[in-house]
């Protein structure tokens, strides 16, 4: 049975989840186009460092450069916002992001311990000078602090910018769905930035067979929910996206970094407590809850990279390339 | 651009691999029936531990009892045949497959190290009493000794006998494809042993909303290829499974061990020599054949499962039960 | 700073846990010798099906046969005893636990879900004659029935009884250790089945260079601990074994499967609820209780190899070998 | 037996290995001292991207923020210089890398795929104002180019410059061993940087119980081979290093990102090749060099450990704080 939709089908509708995104774009000469950005979504509208969120990833192809899955994975915990942009912008995303939590944080370093920043990256080489690396520190803070909680825009917009999905213009796409429950009501959200797949492979559209010789794509795929989760379920959320993945066509080729980050804003984690024992709430992995947030994930997974296609327009990159939208 | 399929569309197309059911039935009284069996898949058909096969698996969710995976994601070997059972059968059929492994050969264990034996199931106590523990040590002999390179028959056999698949008679299912290069040609095969999903879930019908009330179930799924590939790309090989699956309509339900093992044929390692070094041939993870070879990998994962509900025909079980053939 | 050691220094000391051994010990002709045996480690005197345990695994070094770790690292749980014995009889100590937990619940299989037992191995074939395969289902049935919260028998007993460790006569071992905060005491108890290493290795003793030629081997090392934890976070302390099998000289060879699993016995999961939300007590990460918990699977594990040579008696096996009492 | 040590026992006994440091140290003000820096580590002298080098990383304890080990797991290659850093100059070091690599290779990004860039960390915050993140793109270029196969300075230079360890000044420490065959002789290095522990907690020294009020370090391991082994087997090196650090007397405490990583310099990657099949050699896991290999791994992290408290000069950072040599 299908699951109902949140309010605005957003990642947003996930409640306190906000979302901020910097897209740039300039043709500099025949050769040259910036055609890029970044997107930042934060779990909550509180300092992320002093109250953590639970989370988990699933690298289910890492042909990737996301940073800040080590100790995500370690600790089952995010304290910076995730943020998404191009493969080559990793570390000018990072040292942004740092320097974000460090000016809302004067002991992060100094009196207390590190933070640990997390990126996610796709490559938009086809449409953008990647080499320039024109994406500074501060686009970062801008993305952060431009976030909101309103719905998201999608298509061709902030780390969406430059990426081409199945052939035709990808970019930001998000949905969302609610379980309910006698005594509950759960959002999951989800927002990717789709950037992979040939045209003939599209499960979801009679394309035609004309290919289109982008370079091997990635997808990221970001799930959030307010149903009380810990790590390790977490992690089964995200290993789901798979399955959405693979209903809009993909074989998850071998160049295509496909990585899932799943949040829960329940069961929040606060950096300053001398306390030694506290406890979480969680849903039982047997009751039939958890195998509708399963549902789910697949289903705003796959339907967040059809939501890009639709909502990207042509865009012209680099060497006059031109992305077409997709028909749909 | 779909690939062709292999000759007999069964995963016996991949050179050497032989595959041999023991199936049992058997209407004890009101309450109970024998409904269950052993599948062995042999990766080829000479001394498996003196010739062992390189392989992995991939964990797609691990509500499940296989055994031997500790070993084979160490030394990315297999050195037994993959036995498939029901879920209370691991420890029979375990032990008779060792000691089918110990009768060939007389120094393991003595004058060599042990051996490990790998054991995958799925629950089929919705038509088997599967209490009872029918299946036996020399149960698991047979089923190696009958292995046979012809098709395998598919449905309710072996394994598969008493399996339930989208609430309708699933079991042992099988499909192959051929990838082509200017100078190769590689055979994929699978064969699953379908037991997971509810009706309203299949997205390859369009079927009744009325639910089966089975148990949540499982599906073990066995990649085998002779294209020459190690461990780190077999495993590769087997999460895209992942994407077969959900293809076929599953959201990977908490209860449903869904484990994935590929092995390829070549590149076999002997596991009687002196030497420090050896060489391996492998397919360059970069080489669109590759990608191939995961397009594979997720259509006969797909098809194997349809055709495994294809195949089965309607089972009476223990209790009264009836399980209808699917209306494909 | 050394922590202080449990009541008995046993890993009974953790309370509810409780340990049995089943020997067998028979010399049958020239060339053959019965000498292994079964241990059972209960994490509690219930039900340990309904009320299911935290629990987590690490694979130092996975050359090894450990049944039940898949389903243990999704779930997070253990619902049967933890079974030890020799390499070749794990299928027959996985089906003598089965029955035992089938016969203490009519519903596992029936009218609720399977179960999924755990049993670890290490391989006793310098002694004993493994081919034999002694071990019966019913012997693992009688480790369990004899299992006592006193503290347990180490050395040349149960699943130790044919190991070899550093050359020396091995076998089980345990060690305790207590940490105490203003507000509460924790235990944590390790048992170890040592059967690796050779005599030069050995750093806690100045022992001869003269080679035993036995076959590399293996460690079992099982953790429990009474503080609440859950699974990721008894996967750190899992991780930790690592440290103090690296203190007592071990280089982790290739041919010893080096498993670690830990278990809490705080925060119980019932198996009967229709609840679908739940909560757990957890020691933070960061909280100094956490590093002295690490401190003390280190502690343990080294102390309980080492316990497990002391006690060990020179003993002698198939084809006349005699493996001699380590002389600390 | 122990084995022989390397030429100069340092990693760049490792033909073709070269190491690179740029060390920043300038007292600003009252409270603020720069003392910190860059350490490359690059595993040949030809362009790292076009051949690439088989890796694999062990994640001991994930509380890190190590970037680059998605897609070194996914493919088993490295194809940029290891740089090490602090904590909060992983996206500087980062973008640094990238450019240089862009530098040299004008197709990246461009006509051929992306890069994955490596970067490790350890907080160097108890003396260094990480705060100021004063490393820059720049410094990473220089460490880049400054490396040389000539024996590494040790102690506290480079990104050891500003790292505490056992409570006294740790950084750069490294060690070698040589194992030989009849027919071959393979050496394997360590480079580590030190920056963990407590002083009661060292166990290869009698010292004082006076506490230093350091925070939880970390500590980066870099294993080094010409041995001819793959990614799997790589892995299985890096998780060697557990058992090293262990001995030295941590328990790898939560805040400790302990962190390896192992390549091989033989059985280079071609990036520029249009073949589909290759393949490569490889040692054996079950010949007794590979156990050789493992034990060259616990004793060179043990002893480049040591080492680099050995070499490592008194220091003073900000604050006035002053980290004393160890009194080795």
């Amino acid at each position: 049975m299908a699951l109902s939709k949140g309010k605005t089908n957003c990642i947003t509708d996930v409640g306190g989840v906000k979302v901020g995104h910097v897209t740039l774009y300039e043709k500099l000469d025949e050769e040259s186009t910036i055609c890029t950005g970044v997107t930042a979504i934060l779990p909550h509208g509180d300092d992320l460092f002093n109250t953590k969120t639970r989370a988990a990833s699933a690298v289910i192809n890492g042909y990737a450069k996301t940073a800040g899955l080590v100790q995500m994975n370690e600790l089952g915990l995010i304290e910076s916002p995730i943020m998404l942009t191009n493969t080559f912008s990793v570390g000018a995303v990072w040292q942004g992001t740092l320097q974000y939590m460090l000016n809302g944080n004067r002991e992060i370093g100094d009196s207390t311990n590190s933070i640990n920043i997390v990126v996610g990256e796709c490559n938009d080489s086809y449409l953008n000078s990647i080499r320039n690396q024109i994406v500074s520190p501060e686009h970062a803070i801008q993305a952060i602090e431009s976030a909101s909680s309103n719905p998201t825009e999608e298509g061709a917009v902030g780390a969406g910018k430059g990426m081409v999905c199945y052939g035709y213009k990808g970019g930001v796409g998000t949905a969302s769905r609610v379980v309910t429950t006698p005594n509950d009501k759960y959002t999951v959200g989800c927002l990717v930035i789709s950037n992979f797949g040939k045209r003939e492979e599209a499960l979801f559209a009679d394309w035609e067979k004309k290919k289109l010789d982008a370079p091997d794509g990635s997808i990221m795929m970001i799930i959030a929910t307010d149903a009380p989760l810990y790590d390790r379920q977490l992690k089964r959320l995200a290993k789901r996206c798979a399955a959405g993945l693979g209903r809009t066509g993909s074989n998850i080729d071998n160049g295509s970094g496909d990585i899932a980050i799943a949040f829960s804003t329940a069961n929040t984690y606060d950096h300053n407590t001398g306390t030694a024992v506290e406890s979480l709430s969680y849903i039982r992995d047997d009751h039939h809850v958890m195998n509708q947030l399963f549902q789910a994930v697949v289903e705003i997974t796959e339907e967040a990279i059809i939501n890009s296609l639709k909502k990207a327009e042509t865009t012209e990159g680099r060497k006059g390339r031109v992305v077409e939208k997709a028909p749909l």
